[in-house]
């Protein structure tokens, strides 16, 4: 069976007419918001906010309504990936990017609904290397405060010069390897100047939407 | 007298031979970089790091030799000025707009020196109003948060357009009366996406030269 998809297309029951909804990126809210566009087809009445230029293409292409930041005063629902899913549901977002409109969205939302197939769910976060954005701007000071963290930072490349988020920073992908505090590590991170966000997500996602060992879907609610 | 002068000339007197240092941006602190400059004419042998382009442009002409982040793996002291200073040495500063840049090099030094007059002391932080670093991307709803926090954000305004700043952001300068608990604060402030970094510098200033009420030069030292 495919994971990506059951999972995927099970988000989009949250979503209910006259919605602002926030669109994620990835492999998986691919399927989220495939469904969503056939709904429209059929007349639901959506809004959405996209994170990232190719979502915002993908739901164009599927002729969801989108909106700005400046026409909406709310988010009802965001759906979004995972990297990483620990048991009280923090995560680890941002291999793809875009980790900073992915907060501003997560955190601007009512219900922040998470869909993670099986493979993302861990005991401790870690192994994934975590996106840290920063700006160019003294980023060699930088890099040495997140060594001081454990971090061994790698400078993200994109065709032999730093990758670029859609902001104009760079990105440190930064192997912890076992991350045992992550509300700790998360602020720790925010307070180095230079610092403009990092890929851990603490107390904000409501759900996430999984598969278990049997295959059939797991709601997951946060505590 | 002059009590800018007074103050900022003070600060050269922690400037030693060979040191790497952090040059600020302000009207005190351009009496320190005047009379380092003279120093240098007579021999002395350092290097700064200037905080903004005016700082930069400033040392140039004077004659002192600059150094980028890339070629230094340290900043001996920082000198700089501040908007308030509080009895524990936290301070707020960016009303010039620097105040990613300026933070940064602050925290790279192993001294930070602070150079004030005496308008700039007050009992509690607040008055004046608290510069926040924000990117552009949903800055709409990065000002709700920080009306939730209760900073009264106002966009900085440059001849009609948003004020941008060297990194490319834009700033909210928040009226918050009084910040009982600027650590708090601070912190709580760089946990909003969409915050790059704020003007609260708390537990940075090593020491804050100033003048006291019989108008002679007073050294604090952070406790």
């Amino acid at each position: 069976m495919n994971e990506k998809k059951a999972v995927g297309e099970k988000a989009a029951d949250y979503v209910k007419d006259g919605m602002v909804i926030g669109l994620g990126t990835g492999s998986t809210v691919f399927y989220t918001i495939t469904k969503l566009g056939r709904l429209v087809q059929q007349g639901l009445s959506i809004k959405g906010i996209p994170t990232s230029l190719q979502t915002e293409k993908l739901a164009r292409e599927l002729g969801i309504p989108l909106a700005s930041f400046k026409e909406i005063d709310h988010i009802d629902v965001a759906i979004d990936g995972a990297d990483e899913v620990n048991p009280d549901l923090a995560l680890i977002k941002g291999g793809g990017g875009a980790l900073l409109r992915e907060k501003i969205i997560a955190k601007a939302a009512n219900t922040f609904l998470v869909v993670a197939d099986s493979h993302k769910l861990v005991d401790t976060l870690g192994a994934f290397p975590l996106p840290v954005e920063v700006v160019p701007f003294g980023m060699e000071m930088t890099r040495k405060y997140l060594e001081v963290l454990g971090g061994s930072p790698k400078l993200r490349q994109n065709n032999g010069s730093p990758y670029q988020t859609d902001n104009g920073n760079y990105i440190f992908d930064c192997s912890f390897q076992k991350i045992t505090h992550p509300g700790e590590l998360e602020r720790d991170l925010n307070l180095i100047p230079g610092v403009v966000d990092n890929g851990l997500f603490v107390g904000m996602a409501d759900i996430v939407i999984t598969l278990n060992r049997q295959k059939e879907i797991d709601i997951n609610m946060r505590k």
